[in-house]
């Protein structure tokens, strides 16, 4: 692609700084007119953003929209969705490869950008379609002829905040006969905690690692192998495997069945492909993972939009780097009013600390910017009675983004003291925007609130398979946008590496002092020392 | 209190000041020494402090160790335990209350330093398990005559944080025959998933609010007593209560028993007061109850060390000064690797963002300092395939408190390629202290390491209820001594009231506009133009 700046070499980015410095001032008189609240609505995807209170005008708004258009943020976001190799770093070793998530969803129209990988979800779906209405009509069982009612899904990070996110936040739609249960930490009391609450024999177990060599995946799987062996149970009648194609996973004389997963998604953009399929559709019913996809498939087409008042997601992108870049907030504070969201705030953080915690830009360059935010938040209206007091009186400031729905989910509500539970957090969520912008003064310093503190309210009718597919994709598109207008590639994530190595350091040392092997120190000293000290060791 | 100065008033301020344009630095070669890493250990109530990794040398120890004698953080935490009226704003009106906290686990020697508050604890632990030996020997049972096998405790905030946090952490150690539930946000699927998933029958209702009015808790018990009254159960005979004496709660007519909670106990604080130990008590036991409170108080003592290098709680406070004030880190993440802690860093956020997310001091002044930081974190190894990309290689510098226990939980555990998975997880432990600490050059920039990132690691045994009591003890007394140096009041939240007030006048919109009275929109045109931008009126 011609032409592509560094963040801060972008003519909008000085413009931005300036404008900085007199920010929209929101707790002055009269700063939140029913004109502003009305005029700040950005619809698409069917989400709305109501961004009247957050510090910008149209000035900056205006300004915004330059930085978006010069740095090609959307033309790029639609080359990545054709296959452009945009997982990549020009002059290193990278990935180099395709980013394919939206492919994925791309099956509802005739002509999809991403042929190839459009067409291998197809296949992937069709299989999941089967295997699921084979369950479902008693062709596949346990050994003793009944159904399964149970899944165990095995996997880390990718293969298990997102999936298990979409999973909470959807259960009240599924069939009351199934349930999920995830383990995925390498800690021993994560599977033992849920391998108590099962009935291994009527449990299927999802392993899913695209490598197939995922030390906490592979480690939990033999945990969970060795459970049912010892119930007398056979694995390759209870064990599925969500895998790369010719992974050592990919291996039928192990698993009842195989899905597969490509190296062009990653795992944090993995809910969509067969990492959450797989499990949402027996959790759920195969109709509702199609209806997920296709919420998904519709905002990713909202959001090629160029003009950030008509596209939630590039709007998104922009107030966070505003906020981020200009106004020095290191943090967003992502707040679902929703208990069903209440994971996906941990899914959020995975997908954008992991996709924007860079420091190098995408010719190899040290960014001299911030990139990604810390990204952290509970669900309202919890939080309110837990950490909102920094956010309202705290030194840091915390830019929000508020999530919440006209109706519940399950609908079950009553009417006390004249208004419905549900009216109650709706008061709560706009009260709390409010609150936060205008602040109030006091004669007691200790009752006064400075203002000034930003947030969006992103608002859907109802949380539905369908909604939740457009809300994870309006932010996935939300940190792709902000990966290309940084300038990194939000793609990879050589930071987890190093980690990796040091620790099978440490394991060596561990099997070497058991062994009673004659281990010279002096070649890590500080590794030795430092399992000394924790009384890890002699 | 004689003396008390502000934070950047202490002679020890400025000197930090100095040693802070050139911290400790641990990318350095041969930085982390097996001598530094062996003398760089504090240990206290059970708890080793591993600080080595920490950008600190004797000299800065030493300045935070005046810093702390300076603001008197020790002596005042003292005075606050003799009762000591520390919630306060001198000159304001304010709650002017005793911080009570520590009296109701100071039961295990005959001159407690609190007398009344810690008389008053006993006599409601005597009440507990006269109600739990009832439970247990059959003498209160369903209508029935049936045994109670689930609770559901309905709070928020203090009374659903800390609770669930240490419950979820203890549950192993519970009968197989109890499970406790929760039941918090006002959101109505909150309950009903909850309701979904118990059998009423043989359920008790703990309902837990100090002033017996909190909108979310009332609201939530209306709508579980609808229920329980639909299914044709009386409520009282399955409702409890923890809340104040004479509260609008206190009604032995609605509940089967009240157990009290006072005044000078906040909500944050109060785990170990019958906010914690009525449920704790069911779902693991009384003897457990004792044991956290043991551990507890344990820590309490422990931490009236004057010396910072001998008490864990206040070279925590100090390390997290140092990183915050000094060298500029907005945020603090806590990441346990134990899975059992899972909602852990949730319970801390309120208890640290509370307490300390404050912007003026004990003298009403505003504070010129950087008061609490922003607390989030999530268990490792999970987070390792998630947000510690960001970490690793992010613009922002995340201090790390790490927290790990030699010994698992459950025990059941099996050796994979040599080792346990519990070594496999120590090892993933100290070899992110160790990559944060020392990076690693490259020649590829997207492979490099600038490494001087700070982490503390905070080891014990085992987690048990002795020493989870002590770990939330050690919690505890960090924020009180890093509220006492930079002279706050930790004990208020004022923050909270400004959104309360807010959500209060539109729902009475929402009211009116149903009822179809003759409203003014004048008076609040900016609350009707949010209610109708976000769809939820006309």
């Amino acid at each position: 692609m011609a032409d592509i700046r560094d963040f801060d070499q972008l003519p909008a980015y000085s413009v931005l700084k300036e404008l900085a410095e007199k920010p929209y001032d929101l707790a002055s008189e009269g700063a939140l007119t029913p004109e502003r609240i009305s005029s700040c609505v950005c619809q698409g995807g069917g989400f709305d953003l109501l961004y009247a209170t957050q510090r910008i005008d149209d000035a900056i708004v205006d300004a915004l929209q330059d930085l978006a258009d010069q740095s090609q943020a959307v033309d790029r976001f639609l080359q990545m969705k054709k296959g452009a190799v945009v997982n990549s770093i020009e002059g290193y070793e990278s990935e180099n490869r395709q980013v394919a998530h939206t492919a994925c969803r791309d099956i509802f129209n005739d002509s999809p950008y991403n042929n190839e990988i459009t067409d291998r979800s197809q296949k992937e779906l069709a299989k999941l379609k089967e295997f699921l209405d084979d369950l479902e009509n008693g062709r596949i069982t346990n050994s003793r002829g009944e159904p399964f009612t149970d899944m165990i899904q095995i996997g880390i990070g990718g293969s298990d905040l997102g999936p298990r996110a979409i999973y909470l936040s959807l259960a009240a739609h599924g069939p009351r006969n199934r349930r999920v249960h995830f383990i995925s930490n390498v800690d021993p009391d994560d599977a033992a905690s849920v391998l108590d609450k099962v009935d291994i024999a009527r449990t299927l177990v999802n392993v899913v690692s695209k490598s197939g060599s995922t030390l906490e995946t592979l480690t939990n799987e033999e945990l969970v192998r060795d459970a049912f062996v010892k119930a007398g149970l056979k694995p390759e009648q209870h064990f599925i495997a969500v895998t790369g194609q010719s992974s050592p996973m990919d291996n039928p004389a192990r698993y009842l069945r195989s899905f597969y997963m490509f190296d062009s998604i990653g795992g944090r953009y993995s809910v969509t492909s067969m990492v959450g399929a797989v499990m949402l559709g027996f959790g759920l019913g195969y109709d509702n993972v199609i209806e997920l996809l296709r919420g998904a498939n519709s905002m990713d087409v909202a959001v090629e939009e160029k003009k950030c008042r008509k596209n939630p997601a590039l709007l998104l992108a922009l107030l966070g780097i505003w906020n981020h870049n200009f106004l020095g907030c290191e943090t967003v504070a992502i707040l679902p009013y929703s208990q069903a969201l209440s994971r996906f705030t941990a899914h959020l953080q995975q997908c954008d600390m992991e996709s924007n915690g860079k420091s190098i830009t995408r010719q190899g360059r040290k960014a001299v910017w911030q990139t990604g935010p810390i990204v952290w938040g509970e669900p309202g209206t919890n939080g309110q009675h837990a950490f909102y007091q920094l956010i309202h009186q705290g030194t840091p400031i915390v830019p929000v983004e508020f999530i919440g729905f006209r109706k519940s989910q399950h609908e079950k509500d009553i009417t006390i003291k004249e208004t419905t539970s549900q009216e109650k957090l709706h008061a709560n969520l706009l009260a709390q925007a409010l609150a936060l912008a205008t602040g109030q003064g006091s004669v007691n310093p200790n009752k006064s609130f400075a203002g000034n503190r930003p947030s969006t309210i992103i608002m859907a009718d109802k949380l539905t398979p369908y909604s939740m597919g457009a809300l994870m994709a309006l932010y996935e598109a939300k940190i792709v946008f902000q990966g290309f207008m940084w300038n990194i590639n939000s793609f990879d994530q050589e930071g987890v590496q190093l980690g990796k190595v040091l620790a099978n350091r440490l394991l060596d040392h561990i099997i070497e002092e058991r062994n009673g092997t004659d281990t010279d120190e002096s070649a890590d000293q500080t590794g030795w020392a430092l399992l000394r000290a924790a009384g890890l060791t002699r």
